[in-house]
């Protein structure tokens, strides 16, 4: 493979719909960006239905937005953030998800891509904005009704409102059903009473509580007439306009953090604090005027789940924060490896270039396969949760598919991002380590989305109890009660669910089967009929162990806890390969898709190394197979290595976002230079 | 097993010798801890020859020197760390490494420990304490002679002068031998000159030239008479007492990194600035007063790493400063597991303790067993460095065994600690993140360690070049060079060092060979079997693929790079493991090394379970083998839960330097309290 020589990008598609809120700064192409042609073209591969939405973000949205001063002190750190967000609002890229009558787009899909493009740049102000418009927002617009939307959505476009989002309380951020803090109705003043019983009901980690939130979405159990209605969501005021607490609230700063210092984490507590009844958000249930709860979900437990539902976005985005934030590594480290040398060598002039050696492909090349593979699988999903949005007839089974692989790709890819982030730094060596050169911060901000928005371990859980249940018993979250529940019970669930994708995997899976093994290394069959048979395999011993097994229920839970978690990162690493061929299968031949096809080739065999141990202790592979699996990837990086550039340009980060010192000031990096 | 029951530490053993500069307050006990009887013995049975100078100073290093305030900013950090460090020289934990003639012990293990116990608490005090006493004070001590002692070595111990170790430049950091400064000989004025010829040779990432140091000792190819003799060092004034720039240098600031705030890092660019010649560190070579270059060691490749080979004590005080880092993260994590309930669970009364489920226990009790094993094999490397350097004979190929084992280690145990930092992080949830639970900072801080004093891929490069030639060609680092030129006239090499633990470990390898498969999965032979044998195998199969292979020397090297890397690390397992073994044989019997016994099985069978691709497909292991080693993985953990306090105790951090809010304040994260 040859590199393919730098072009200007074409014009920006600017016929792209932007919500309210955004002015003329919005389709003011700022920025020129100099890219290869095939980087350019593997942009537009990788684009999706909304493509163009990212083409104009990155056309439009100015570098100083994107890149923060790595110095700043906290209090700088969260004025930065404050003033950031107006301008991100008036660039259009914080209202799509609102509804169409509140000058909104009504697409979900367009809000997750927007704060896509957003994470390209500082992750403070990527999760101050989510936190506002996605979170309180969100829980506004898709568990209120009218007088909500109309009341509190306009001021929190303009940001007349910063809202923040009052779910996690220092005793329980994973359990939400056990939530402590109490939301009781009083009928005699047509009240609801908001309460914090004790200190581990206190609200804590809240962004924006700290410093500019003015309201609260706030998760408690609601209790009406003496009986409480499981959890539900009221809005309460926490600010006046001086910026002062009300009565009976007591706000607190979480203070320094491990990252995202533009952030105001805050704690909240609520000492017998009323509110009139229309704040209860009451799509799904609410008091209706004679003082009596109503909803339209029977089961608490069924109405709990479909209010959770709503979290579905919030994780897609940060699966989407996490997988920019390793591309963004990805694009500094690599530039930096093609430029970098250390150590001659005999017969060789000058020193070698880092991504020369092995070694540092090794680093860096499956990692960039393994983004590409992420791109599509979340493509998919942000396509399907705007598709699952526009259907008319709600398809309950389907949503909770979407649910399940939302969390599993949360999962996944925050793990993997914060490997990757950790691996660029130091393949930069001590030039990684200087925040000047842009990966510290990211590493540092991205770290947190290992655990927010739903703890990794807790997901992969969910992930496994969607599989079981063949997503029709879904009605529960991690949640051990549930899982155990549900072992003495088990349905087996169905193996493979019937997508769009299917009959490309079995065509593809029958062409690698009339082959010798000798033959297969190469072919996508292989590798599809490898992975979904792990999964199936897992999953099966996981039913049979569940349903086998006797006595303390959660001991047998526990005891298969590891096997449950395996089936959940065996189910995503199948979903993700399907969505990385299907995503080929749709380009024409030719270069782009050549280059696609290598990169899915070395997310697949990378995936299938790095778990040999499974599938040669189930023979699933022979001994010589696994290395002649080794030696292909190896054979690849140096295939890929002559469009590494091309790779990571791509991969959408535009160099000018990199905010990376070391990369404008390249001689101080070259011996000799 | 069952916990032990509460106790106070027993009196402490004052009975240390004390360098110059304490004060009073070295011997003060100030803190008093609660630690079980079960803790107290462990840490007893891990603490070695230096044990007692760990006891003094876990009982006289009051916390607050310990526990820096997170959120300082970087100015206020870092004249913390300038106030803190004239603490540490009073509290006698600066000067064991420095001559006795100069009030030093002339202890270098002891020097080791002394920053092994100074890394308990802060990380930037820890590093800005190792480059003034141990780089500079070092360098001074093992490459000056007796003028460079006397005159610099007092006002070192007091900080009457401050100074820096200018190695690094921006164009060469792993390859040292490349360094472009320039150290030129100008016989007419009996000086020598000192100069930065390009931009990439501008020193970089120096601890104290920001703002401290006064002086430094500068790396750069010594000229002497128009010929170049390699690498030497020079000390080089840096500022005069106003602590204005002198002539000629220019210094720059590093600005702010992903840690160690506390520690300014600077540049230093030379412009032909002159120091007299007897400013030259003249114990390996020199230049006598007729100007003429004199050396007692023939050829520069072999001065230059006889000079770095004084680096040992920088790798060992890393991989001592990460192993610490490690275990205090563990100490929060665990200690926060076995307090935080989350979910219920049927038939259970409240919520389950974190440190229940297998997954959390997994998280944290195999990573507790390797850090165990890393102070049974940094103990050895420690004491081992004192041991040579007692010798009244120098024995080489033991200085440069010791050296490979010390760059192994601080490969092995730098990697360990970032990814166990970040577990802990991670399975702290949300407050994990905040920094006042002491796990954000420790991580940041450490973060370099993978990354200074040797990039872990080139020192694990030397480690297998290490192996290839039985230490006996050492003359070379990393380096491509050297390693492709032995690549062509391979020998071999030994594989097992005569070491005083081979008697036993044959022993208990034969003891196991005379079981049946079945029942040695416990059986420390067939544990130190399998790392060895994998170790042998790996390397002999390396030695014959880079004899074998003939052209271009780059590529032969190059196509072998992972197998290289592979053979390091299979060899610090071997090495660790049986640490670990030796250091359980020298125990009676009784419940303590009954304690080490499953803790040592644990990491070795872990160890196992990571590499079972490996094992594998090499067929070294059944796959019915392999599935019962995952067991017994899970049946030890269980095992080791009810002493899971006791285990954190053991590996000796007080609770006092934790620094972690959440620890002191319970009742918050407990659901319900």
């Amino acid at each position: 493979m040859t590199a393919s020589s730098p072009t200007r990008t074409p014009a920006v598609d600017t016929d792209v719909t932007l919500p309210a809120g955004a002015t003329d700064q919005a389709t003011e192409v700022s920025t020129e960006e100099r890219i290869t042609e095939l980087g350019e073209a593997l942009r537009r591969a990788t684009g999706g239905r909304y493509g163009p939405a990212r083409d104009l973000a990155r056309a439009s949205v100015p570098a100083d937005l994107m890149v923060r001063d790595p110095g700043l002190t906290l209090p700088e750190a969260r004025e930065w953030t404050r003033q950031a967000l107006r301008r991100l609002v008036g660039l259009g890229m914080a209202g799509s998800g609102f509804p169409v009558a509140q000058g909104g787009l009504d697409d979900l899909g367009r809000s997750c891509v927007d704060f896509e493009m957003t994470a390209h740049g500082d992750l403070s102000l990527t999760v101050k904005s989510g936190v506002h418009f996605g979170l309180y927002g969100g829980a506004v617009t898709s568990l209120g009704t009218a007088w909500h939307h109309e009341t509190f959505i306009p001021p929190a476009i303009s940001l007349e409102q910063v809202g923040c989002y009052a779910m996690t309380e220092f005793g329980h951020g994973s359990d939400v059903a056990s939530l402590e803090t109490t939301l009781t109705y009083d009928e005699e003043t047509d009240e609801i009473v908001v309460h914090s019983p004790t200190p581990s009901s206190v609200k804590s980690y809240i962004g924006a509580a700290a410093e500019d939130a003015s309201i609260a979405a706030v998760y408690g159990q609601l209790v009406v007439g003496g009986t409480s209605h499981g959890v539900h969501v009221v809005l309460v005021p926490l600010r006046d306009e001086a910026g002062e607490p009300l009565p009976g609230i007591t706000l607190g700063d979480n203070g320094h953090k491990g990252g995202l210092l533009g952030v105001d984490n805050g704690t909240i507590r609520f000492d017998q604090v009323r509110v009139p009844r229309r704040m209860l958000l009451n799509r799904y249930g609410g008091i209706d005027d004679t003082g009596v709860y109503v909803s339209d979900i029977e089961g608490d437990s069924k109405r709990f789940f479909t209010m959770l539902g709503t979290l579905v976005r919030g994780r897609i985005c940060v699966a989407e924060g996490a997988a920019v934030s390793a591309r963004k590594a990805l694009s500094i480290a690599t530039r930096y490896a093609l430029r970098r040398r250390q150590f001659g060598a005999p017969d060789r002039e000058g020193e070698v270039v880092l991504l020369d050696y092995l070694a540092h492909q090794r680093k860096l090349l499956p990692a960039i396969a393994t983004s590409y593979a992420y791109m599509f699988a979340l493509n998919e999903c942000v396509e399907r949760l705007q598709e699952l949005h526009e259907m008319p007839e709600k398809d309950l089974v389907a949503q909770r598919e979407l649910e399940t692989r939302a969390a599993g790709l949360k999962a996944v890819i925050t793990r993997f991002a914060n490997d990757t982030n950790q691996v660029c730094r130091e393949a930069c060596g001590g030039a990684g380590y200087l925040s000047e050169n842009g990966l510290t911060t990211l590493r540092a901000d991205a770290d947190v989305f290992a655990t927010f928005e739903g703890d990794n371990t807790v997901l992969l859980q969910l992930v496994a109890k969607g599989l079981l249940t063949g997503y029709k018993e879904m009605w529960g979250d991690l949640d051990v009660r549930g899982m155990v529940q549900f072992a003495a019970r088990s349905i087996g669930g169905q193996f493979v669910e019937a997508t769009s994708v299917r009959p490309l995997v079995d065509r593809l899976v029958a062409a690698a089967a009339r082959r010798s093994e000798d033959e297969t290394l190469l072919e996508r069959g292989w590798h599809l009929s490898m992975f979904a048979d792990r999964e199936r395999h897992v999953l099966e011993t996981l039913a049979t162990r569940l349903r086998k097994s006797s006595g303390d229920a959660f001991e047998t839970f526990n005891n298969a806890q590891d096997h449950v978690l395996l089936a959940a990162r065996t189910h995503m690493d199948r979903v993700v390969l399907e969505a990385f061929a299907a995503g080929i299968d749709a380009l024409e031949e030719g270069t782009v898709r050549d280059v696609l096809e290598r990169l899915c080739t070395l997310y697949a065999l990378s995936s299938i190394e790095a778990d040999s141990g499974w599938f040669l202790s189930h023979n699933r592979m022979s001994p010589a197979r696994a290395k002649a699996v080794t030696a292909q990837i190896n054979k690849l990086c140096g295939e890929l290595r002559p469009v590494a550039l091309e790779l990571v340009e791509g991969m959408g980060v535009p160099e000018a976002w990199l905010g990376s010192a070391m990369l404008t000031d390249p001689e101080r990096w070259t011996p000799g230079a």
